[in-house]
């Protein structure tokens, strides 16, 4: 049986590292996995209470199973836009980060377009990317996140782009962040070159050390497309995000989601908007409970790792987010060969190469990623143990 | 600033009956105009008790806050594929009809391909196909809907396409059903010729007179890709449906919406999954209840039209959905000029040029649509005889 669009066809098969795990993992194995909120972080009574207020308010009850606007409630937007600092005007409420990633790019992205990604990169990005193109530019990232003048350098040489894709606070996988400065330079950079770019934040909130770098040079630009979602703070199950747009995309946006799925859900929606309206501070605080929690889990990782596995991993702190990324010191240890080792212990990670932009030319594979964010303290120093003893294995 | 994607260029921007009627509308006009489920129809107090449930129970409350697969809830597909008589493998849970729509739309049809659809037909599915393509084949209905046999000849004829689009249930809006003999001939006809059938049922369930003419026809095809939604039933506010996809089209719509959106909202389908689950009986109440309300909205509108405008419309009595699709007997009558009269007097409908699927040959400029499903008898009665004040004004 045919028929399948050209798009259809170009949509790769899930791949790597879950499926690779589950053939070896211990039942009782403990998963670093995925960037998962704490449990303990959702705030489950608030949701409980926000809902038991809907459901007895009958104009808005009714209201919440009708049809909404496309852009999303008036009254979520108007809140997101004080956060962000920009005209409510300019806010989309999305199904979700993902959603806006897959809006931007097939908003922005001609087909077989070459786009610029992070490298190493959120490989959802570039499944998502597969419905325009799969033709990349990997940029390599330092302790300052994307290297802002390595790009310069490719675009001079005559490099084009339509966009560039880059995840600027506490990234995934490698934890950086883009240092104000470079937020700058890859604005004027896309204004000279005519690219867009694809901000991808969704870890922003959850910053537990260090300053922000802002994004007003984002806000500022024509050219970038701000995405961010509520997965990380109130729960990837709501599937609920924003995109800031520059004015002249808004209406590009609204046209093609009204098509996908015409608006995200009402009554999701009026639950998002009361708990986050209730109270000014709400949402700060419960941001500030939850990085609470995720700092408290990076320490106990990178102790964890120091203690049991002294010299073994380059590391640094993190400051926020979700994720550690670790460099394997001895090149002479085999990634693959250690990722099953400590699988067949009770361990499981994502291995570096997951996430090389040129899997024919990275240096990711000597990394680890552990996702910290919702595994207990307890449960992450018996993973490191874990580990420590599929290391002596070798 | 330029730089959109060729996909994005080509959406059309919002037209037609909104704009217009909203510069003429009186500000206590009567809207007869959208298929929105009356608010008397919506289970309201069910989803207050299964949100209280939910909220109660620590583990499915953090379940519902977490990710979910991208098919779907398992204990809502099962109650789908039971409703719809195959295998839960083949139900993938969307964010509504259009949703599917689109999701059939870039899996199936490829760029600039031509489709065969109703004529009249529901314009939101135009405004979907423009991701993929502007070329639509325009079939003729007749009062057992879409005319196959007029397919066929075209087919016959040389002409080619990627798919053909049809409401079979209570069109939208020339209200009829068709045939199960046309069900049978239709996917006969895609199994010849290669093409997919993207049919739109989300009125099916709302049957108050006649027999159903059966959906076994496209579950057995490996052509048809059946699309419906909880939009009419339990409310166009959760965006949820369902797609009933022959086996080979559920990975490659899986890998497609995996990426725009990855799932549909867990909290969504927890609370969707516990109301029609609650108990054997109660969706098929909970229809049946709706549809004694649309039974006696469509009667009070045809009696009232036959009262107040005899003979000034030619009407078939509906036998289900949302719609009253009624041609104008006078020829002299220009339809713009009475839609102009009527909205001055305070009552709105959909004119019939609205859903001319070839808007330079149709006779749809001849019928008016009135939606009936969320304005009272007394409403409807009234907006009946603003309508015949609009007529005697001409």
């Amino acid at each position: 049986m045919s028929g399948l669009s050209e798009i259809a066809r170009g949509l790769s098969a899930p791949q790597g590292f879950v499926v690779a795990s589950q053939a070896v993992a211990t039942p009782d194995a403990i998963r670093l996995v995925g960037g998962v909120p704490a449990a303990e972080a959702l705030p489950v009574r608030e949701f409980a209470r926000a809902s038991a207020e809907l459901w007895q308010d009958p104009a808005a009850a009714i209201a919440s199973l009708q049809y909404s606007a496309p852009h999303g409630f008036p009254g979520l937007r108007a809140w997101i836009a004080n956060r962000e600092g920009v005209d409510p005007d300019r806010i989309v409420i999305t199904n979700g980060g993902m959603h806006g990633l897959t809006l931007a790019v097939l908003t922005l992205v001609e087909r077989d377009a070459t786009v610029a990604v992070d490298d190493p990169v959120f490989p959802g990005f570039l499944w998502a990317l597969e419905v325009a193109t799969k033709r990349v530019l990997p940029v390599p990232l330092d302790a300052d996140g994307l290297d802002v003048e390595h790009l310069a350098r490719r675009l001079a040489a005559g490099e084009r782009i339509a966009a560039v894709y880059t995840v600027p606070d506490f990234h995934n996988p490698a934890q950086v962040c883009l240092s104000a400065d470079r937020r700058r330079a890859l604005v004027e950079l896309a204004d000279r070159y005519g690219f867009h770019v694809i901000v991808d934040d969704p870890y922003r909130e959850l910053r537990f050390a260090g300053r922000d770098q802002g994004v007003r040079a984002f806000h500022d630009s024509d050219r970038a497309v701000h995405i961010n979602t509520f997965t990380k703070t109130l729960g990837p199950g709501w599937r609920v995000g924003w995109m800031v747009l520059p004015g002249h995309l808004v209406d590009p946006v609204i046209r093609l989601r009204n098509r996908l799925d015409v608006h995200t859900g009402s009554v999701t929606q009026a639950l998002v908007e009361r708990v986050v309206t209730s109270d000014d501070t709400w949402f700060d605080g419960l941001v500030r409970d939850a990085a609470a929690i995720y700092r408290e889990r990076a320490g106990v990782l990178v102790d964890a790792l120091h203690e049991h596995l002294p010299g073994a991993f380059e590391i640094r702190a993190p400051e926020g987010g979700l994720f550690l990324w670790a460099r394997l010191t001895d090149d002479r240890l085999d990634p693959a060969d250690l990722f099953r080792r400590a699988a067949a212990r009770g361990v499981l990670y994502q291995p570096g190469q997951f996430f090389a932009a040129d899997p024919d030319n990275s240096s990711s594979d000597r990394f680890l990623r552990f996702a910290y964010s919702d595994r207990s303290p307890d449960e992450l120093r018996e993973a490191v143990r874990r580990l420590a003893s599929a290391f002596r294995s070798g």
